[in-house]
């Protein structure tokens, strides 16, 4: 698991999963927020990014802005510094709704300053007041995270009955939560937050 | 009616009729206002909508600019905040004007805190001046909406003679209003306000 | 004349005579100008127009911001509202700079508060100085215009032959005005400044 | 006479010359500026032009932008004011770089107030120096200048070798400038000022 | 060279070479500041100029942004003046990367209010850091050059090799100057600066 | 070496390494910052770069926007100062994610003043959090770096299987580098930041 947890050491990275032409996929989102002084302002979106997934990015962004005070969040970064979101590898085209889940963990984590549990990986379409929404390909996906090492998969409740598909032997060394509300997403996926006593004492 | 009613439990979501390749379908119109310090304006439209819906839903937004005063909603608001619409699921396309009534009713929840009634449904052109437009697909779209469980549909007055081929068992089982003007539409489809005395004893 | 007369009823909209694939058709064109506080700006056209119906609007904008004085209009409301023009119905693709007379009257009717007479329906491009120039479809607009009840027809002057094509006993049910300047047009189609004395005393 | 010199009665409007599929044709190039109180900035350029012709319009202003001082412009109208070329018959696609000393030419006269002479029509390429460059259809646009009643066309100097295709009974009722500056189009084709002591005993 | 002369007697004109279709060719790079009362800002470009072209005109640009202390221009000129840069003749389509040099000259002439010399034409890509790399086409652009009256001609240092394939007559009555620093080229080709003195002597 | 170690002399030039048709190649990296006064700002991209290349632009300058205070950046020149970063040749249409390290450094250079090392090449993509990724091409790569006369070559950590396939006298006579973030590119391509008194000394 070294290799992944490297990835979402920092807050601002969350795990997600994808279907590609060869099976299932780990994917990483990254989230980015620029220093106040170097002036950058607005969205960027990069990874060759399909429409869908740009939408998924925007609904990330309005759902935290529209609800940022309820899940405590510091919404004034969003206004004053640039909010960038990647998803490598860069050159490979990516499409579909089933990260918006991955991108609003990504972005919550990036504000809060909580890193994303390293154990954790997650699918699944979110809507503009925090649904969470089925998606396709829950079998692949779930392969996938287990041969990248994964033991904590977060999928839409609405999926629920796809895991009949997913092999018992992969089944067994996955702990699946099945959630309906993107607020469980983030209760199950971001690390506590470190108070400062806390770190101060590390 | 559970799951229907938890959509529109919270302020700004309606729930449209659509006709799809599979008969008619029920959508859900989501729509947020973003928390002033986040700096977002303008207006964000996302669900993969076609031309016509996008236009549908800027005649919505001018309709309570220019009468927003006549209908005493907080429209500085639309100022301050910015508008996100929002139609899952995300990956589907859609489009045609039918969705007008339905955008119209979902921002004007929001900016009233006004829910929208669990049990209706609607369809219908709405035109900047108000006037509610005929659509197609009033058939179809009944039947999905008695499939869904919802109770009452608001059509556009000009197509009550549709009502004709919508079979007699599901007719007896919805109230149908046919309306002329969008005004009727969020008589009809919003719930009563909430006083601050009510709130406040709840 | 019932439901013609209600499209009117308010100020900011005019009605436009249309060569369709079926002969000819009334259309209506609808303006409004948002209220300061949304914080609306700009113009938008919607509609499904085409380029060159677009820059009819453009055109007619132009006019009354060059020659708004002259034409006693309070200008500075192009300035600090929104301006939105729509032409129904929404899903239908319209094009041709045979509208710019209608958009025009519906603007200035807009500006003024002086509604458009419900008997009277135009045709006819304008130039950015306001001459009327001609436009095609004589014959099927003033059947159409007949149709629907409509009493006073303005054309281009350019188009005054054109008349001869038009069935006699239409012809005399019409009055036809044919103009060579849109303040012609204004003159007739708008119903006078109601004062505010009248306005009081009514 | 009597309808060419309508249209440029007004200071805004100058006559050209164009080649269409039906031989050579007359067209007014008409310029309005916006009254500052309406907000309204930028270049806006109608008519479905072309590229090319576009990129005439920006020529010319840059020119004026440039030279104003010496041309004795008041340029600062050009930064208060929205300004809008439009070239009708509006629904007439139009494409090529010959208009640009009649754009020039309708632009001066809107900044000065000063009329374009009705008896002039004008063809020519313009440069950011303000050369005037060679064009093609000199015969085509002298056959329609004749024909329109026009009786003094300007054409580039370097188009002088194609004054022998033009008949000579019509190059006998012409008279024919060619020019190789704009400034000497100006001093051909604007009437002169009116004196404001002029203009009171008129 | 009378005529040529006549292009660059103004400072922000600069001679180019260009191969075409029918060989190579003559062009002229004209550039243009607005008046600052004018309003314009940002940067004009024309002359149906392809991408590669237009970026040469940014990359000149950017050169003189951030080498402008270093070359003594009044760099201020850029933020409050508008930028137009056009290459007649306006109608002919112009592509390739080859016009660098020629735009970056015209640029320090206009800055500088030095003319270019009527006798020199110039032909090289530049970088950002201002170093000329090598073009094609440099037998025909000097043939072209000759053919036009040039005496003077400046080419990329890695293009001294193609000097081999022009005829021995023509290479006899140019001087060509070999460049890898686009500040040569600004020290052959722009006139001495008139000082004040001078001026008013004269 | 007398060439390469001209183009990066001035800090903001990098040395990077691509696959074309013919093989591999070295290709050079530019960035510039604009003056202040000149009024430049935002971010321009110039070398016919493709989406993705783009992307990596973007990257770049947000990994340094975000980053900026922990690399001990002058970041507010972000802002207050126009980016260019240019590919020669300007005609060569390029892309792929491969220059991401060479964008970085060339930017980082740019910022600190601190040159570019002319012996050093890189290819790599970068994430935005700064980790170096996979690229292809390697033995074309390191062929064309050793040809160039390239002594210091930086590849991604996970490409070092690929260094089986470069031949065992190219291998010999190159000092490889495999990374796998970002900041250890910088450290190892720049030269030390030459100290104020060192300079004054100098
Ligand atoms: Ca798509
Ligand atoms: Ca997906
Ligand atoms: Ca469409
Ligand atoms: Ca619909
Ligand atoms: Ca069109
Ligand atoms: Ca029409
Ligand atoms: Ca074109
Ligand atoms: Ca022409
Ligand atoms: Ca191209
Ligand atoms: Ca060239
Ligand atoms: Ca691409
Ligand atoms: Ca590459």
């Amino acid at each position: 698991l070294a290799k992944d947890e490297q990835r979402t050491a920092l807050p601002g990275v969350a795990t997600g999963l994808a279907v590609t032409g060869a099976g299932g996929d780990v994917l990483y989102i990254e989230a980015s927020l620029a220093d106040p002084e170097t002036g950058a302002s607005g969205v960027t979106l990069t990874g060759q990014l399909g429409d869908v997934m740009k939408e998924s990015a925007q609904i990330a962004l309005s759902y935290l802005r529209s609800r940022g005070v309820e899940l405590e969040l510091p919404v004034g970064d969003l206004k004053d510094r640039g909010v960038h979101i990647h998803v490598p590898a860069g050159a490979v085209p990516k499409d579909g709704p089933s990260a918006g889940v991955t991108m609003t963990t990504a972005l919550v984590s990036l504000l809060t300053g909580r890193p994303v549990r390293s154990d954790v990986a997650m699918t699944g379409e979110v809507s503009l007041t925090g649904r969470v929404l089925p998606i396709g390909g829950v079998k692949q996906k779930l392969l996938a995270a287990h041969q990248a090492g994964i033991t904590t998969v977060l999928i839409p409740k609405r999926n629920e009955p796809d895991l009949d598909d997913v092999p018992e032997t992969v089944r067994e060394q996955l702990t699946v939560h099945a959630v309906s509300d993107v607020r469980e997403v983030l209760a199950l996926a971001l690390e506590p937050a470190r108070t400062r006593e806390h770190a101060a004492a590390a």
